[in-house]
């Protein structure tokens, strides 16, 4: 088990216990005591026959009103105790006073998540500006000939030769479908190739000092003599982009997370797209789906998270496609909510990428 | 989330239903569903706005008796599911008439991962001979002026070499400790060289096609002259290996686990040590402290697991050490259990190894 407070591991079941009053306590056993007092940050509590009494007796010491407990329904990045390990923790509680005062910890963890450092920005925008640059490199690189698995290959090069990571499984990252056949979705590069006259997809993000980015470019591969794409697939890019606009223009701290999806949702079906079949925007830090508020629709699958509030410092993604002849044509963009509103992390696609042709 | 069954990612909730009948269904999101449908193996549920209905609609079909799920109190490997999303399903089931059947798969799950096929046990030999291989090349390379940290960055040098892994987390694996002031435990090497007239010791296992293993070794710096340990030492280490021995003796088919601990512990105070700290001995299988049986004392740490039976095919440490004036001696193998008793996976250490002096 390693946890985002400890940055350590534990071989066997242990507690970290963060008190109103500024202390830090970890309950382990005793062969892992050793690695988390020589972080020199918290009071080490070991066991060795039972952690249930050495809880028992750091919890009186303590004397807490209410324990909230790292779980939540709405947020998976704020879900991080076992059923298993929670009942445990309810039996060690079983007939003490405490025992009715277990909640979520979701708000807490949710705001400490959400609200990023200057120390996390910087990551996530070097995590923005590498991938950036990867894939600038992938456009001027690219050839007729290639498979979307010679994409993900030319992309996983440059990711190794820089000593980076992907933001999320590598048989994934980057997606690439090229042309209108392709599925779209999480899906693995195939053998497929990019004929002239069709568009290529890619989904993208690379890991950097433990923060992601996450982004989708779209690039054009011109037929002989073309100079722009088509103009029904410019119209519909633009679409696209505006429906992305007005969700950038509604978020600012405040808002709730559903209000922003239904600003950039009526833009596409005011166009007369179809609705997009998820949320226009999802956290992003140490996870490239990071948890807390989320800019989405209030259906059943995203609970609680649409219906909270925007602050400031969170970094949003603000992504959606349409289905077109020329396949799915999405854009995502990242963006940092500041005082006055949002202000991008990345450079944002404002045209299409026109594929290098000879 | 990756799970056990499925290998390969969700990005988003889903689950994976197994009937008695047979059955193998996936219920997940839309964008995930293409990677599932290729694995070629599950009936694949796609949902888009509610994995709630998606769900309910899948069990009036199937219309189970109970419904086994993943998570365990006593088993860490068989409690995979996080408190919230036990919750959302616990939502699910609110007002039909399945409300009731939900169960922990603890004893299915410890079955499934106890028991290993003849491919599983290949690979886990292969980590075992792979380890005892470093090991082997460590005692004959090793040199006077190393550190703890130089040991370790030997043995990371050949996993690396072989395009294998750590089976636990690299820092710590493997655990180097030179001498009797070091401390033992789960502590990462540090700076302390072996002075002649010391003990080293090394805890390591390593990873093979996602298999582990784990060991523990002793090594002698013999002083100028001395061609044997000293008698107090071999003494002490004949010790260990008689305790070690009897728990080897009585794992078997059908013997609860805290018996063979027994057996052991027996042995150890019989000749006049404290008991050790830990259980005897912990399953090895994808990971490294694998669940279900556990061959250990009835400590409340422990939970049920060392009630339960031993059965064919498990795979299991048997490992203890002792407080000497050498530092903590400790020696580990690990077994298979077969129809007529335990068979070593490792060559056991009968002998302290004397390290190589100039």
């Amino acid at each position: 088990m390693q946890s985002l407070v400890l940055g350590e591991e534990f071989i066997w079941p242990g507690m970290v216990l963060l008190t109103r009053t500024g202390r830090k306590i970890v309950v382990c056993e005793s062969a892992d005591a050793g690695n988390i007092r020589d972080i020199g940050f918290f009071d080490v509590y070991a066991y060795e026959e039972s952690l249930e009494e050495v809880f028992l007796d750091v919890l009186a010491e303590i004397d807490p009103e209410t324990i909230a407990v790292n779980y939540s329904r709405s947020d998976s990045t704020a879900d991080g105790l076992s059923h298993g390990l929670y009942l445990e923790l309810k039996n060690y509680l079983d007939g003490t006073e405490y025992e009715k005062t277990l909640t979520e910890a979701t708000a807490v963890i949710g705001d400490v998540r959400g609200a990023k450092s200057s120390t996390e920005l910087d990551r996530i925008q070097e995590a923005v500006d590498s991938a950036q640059e990867f894939l600038k490199e992938l456009h001027h690189s690219w050839q007729p000939s290639w498979t979307e698995a010679d994409v993900a290959t030319f992309i996983h090069d440059r990711i190794d030769q820089r000593g980076l990571e992907t933001a999320w499984d590598q048989a994934m990252c980057p997606i690439v479908t090229a042309g209108a056949e392709a599925d779209h979705g999480h899906a693995k590069p195939g053998s497929r190739t990019l004929p002239a006259g069709e568009v290529l997809r890619l989904d993208f993000g690379v890991s950097y000092g433990g923060y992601c980015s996450d982004m989708q470019r779209l690039y054009y591969h011109p037929k002989q003599g073309e100079t722009a794409p088509p103009a029904s697939l410019q119209s519909a890019f633009d679409d696209v982009r505006a429906a992305i606009n007005a969700g950038f223009d509604a978020l600012e701290p405040g808002v709730i997370g559903h209000e922003v999806d239904a600003a950039a949702r009526e833009v596409i079906t005011g166009r007369g797209w179809p609705e997009f079949k998820h949320g226009l925007g999802h956290q992003v830090g140490r996870r490239v789906h990071d948890g807390g508020t989320y800019l989405g629709p209030t259906w059943e699958r995203y609970g609680e998270a649409p219906y909270r509030e925007v602050s400031r410092n969170e970094v949003y993604t603000i992504e959606l496609g349409i289905e077109t002849e020329w396949g799915y044509l999405a854009q995502e963009e990242m963006v940092r909510v500041t005082e006055s509103g949002a202000t991008y992390l990345t450079e944002p696609q404002r045209e299409l990428n026109l594929l290098p042709v000879e």
